[in-house]
């Protein structure tokens, strides 16, 4: 077997221990996880699973890093280049629902919820990448201040409001429930750029 | 000594076992905090602390039934009898990102964080709870839009997008950090109920 086929095997068999043991993980948490759990889930022998990861804390930045790569390729690399600040960040929530609420984002959802579980390098590098965003939203309303798109606000309450309502989603939000995904994102973009009280008539 | 003293010693005794096990398990995470752990916190043995507790589950329970009447108590009934709708959900976001703010509230923290852990009648009866704070808001929305007070928009939305704004503050918001507490409030208000986007002028 020539090695390129066994490393793409190896990749494949790799992303599939990932998506395994984050389902795991989310429906147990990390701490309520074993490495035994998560051998039985990928139908290999905790000897087997070793095999493929150094440590349980590893596995789980791994499971991060993937997450993010997920949410970068779908979400920011998507809008980072429109020119329009409010455009980019209206683009932006939009991107973020739809994958919040497609189920299969078991990554995006340890991202979310482990967030005090990784120590040291690893959790330095996670929060890099997540800062990476928080920063991306800062500018954009910044620069849809000084663009006149936007009332002023402070650029990181901002951030963080956008952030709440879009990330929360993952603890309410059920594919089956009264609201639509179409719905979610109509409605949250006209909450949060269009605002809710009546304006008084001049 | 009298009983009655002897009650009264009893439950602050047990308020302090409850603050100290919701401080630990904040730190650790539930899963991550042995009955050792909090029994070592509070002073205890391990056989001193179940003379207080059932178990460990029951006493995540009852750390979260404190929580719960923590935020009854210092924001849904400060706020359940103004007349008024949008005043009213106004008034709650203050209250309720004050809660959050406030670094003690490890129980609130717990609620929020801890969403999956309950089991049975125990996880029943804290969702039934969370329960009534949405319907609480779900129904200011839907009097506020009748009213005319603010846009239509669907309410299940805009309770969650208040929610997730909100709730949201214990996972990024710091007590010395570059936002102060009251421009927190200011600044939430204005973007969830002002609306960000400007408008034409006519």
């Amino acid at each position: 077997m020539p090695s390129e086929h066994k490393a793409d095997n190896g990749g494949i068999r790799r992303k599939k221990i990932l998506e395994t043991a984050a389902k795991v993980i989310c429906e147990k948490g990390y701490e309520g996880t074993s490495i035994h759990d998560i051998a039985e889930a990928a139908g290999l022998t905790k000897a087997g699973l070793y095999h493929h990861i150094r440590s349980k804390e590893h596995l789980l930045l791994e499971i991060m890093n993937y997450g993010m790569d997920v949410f970068e390729e779908q979400v920011l690399n998507q809008v980072v280049a429109i020119a329009d600040p409010l455009e980019r960040l209206k683009c932006c929530m939009e991107k973020n629902i739809l994958l919040v609420t497609h189920g299969w984002s078991k990554e995006v959802i340890i991202i979310l919820h482990e967030h005090a579980t990784l120590h040291g390098q690893a959790r330095t590098q996670i929060n890099a990448r997540k800062k990476r965003y928080v920063r991306f939203l800062e500018t954009s309303f910044a620069e849809a201040i000084r663009a006149q798109r936007i009332r002023p606000v402070h650029p990181k309450v901002a951030a963080f409001a956008f952030l709440g309502m879009v990330l929360w989603i993952y603890k309410w939000f059920r594919p089956d429930g009264q609201v639509s995904e179409g719905e979610l994102v109509k409605e949250m973009e006209n909450i949060f750029f269009g605002g809710l009280e009546r304006r008084k008539q001049r």
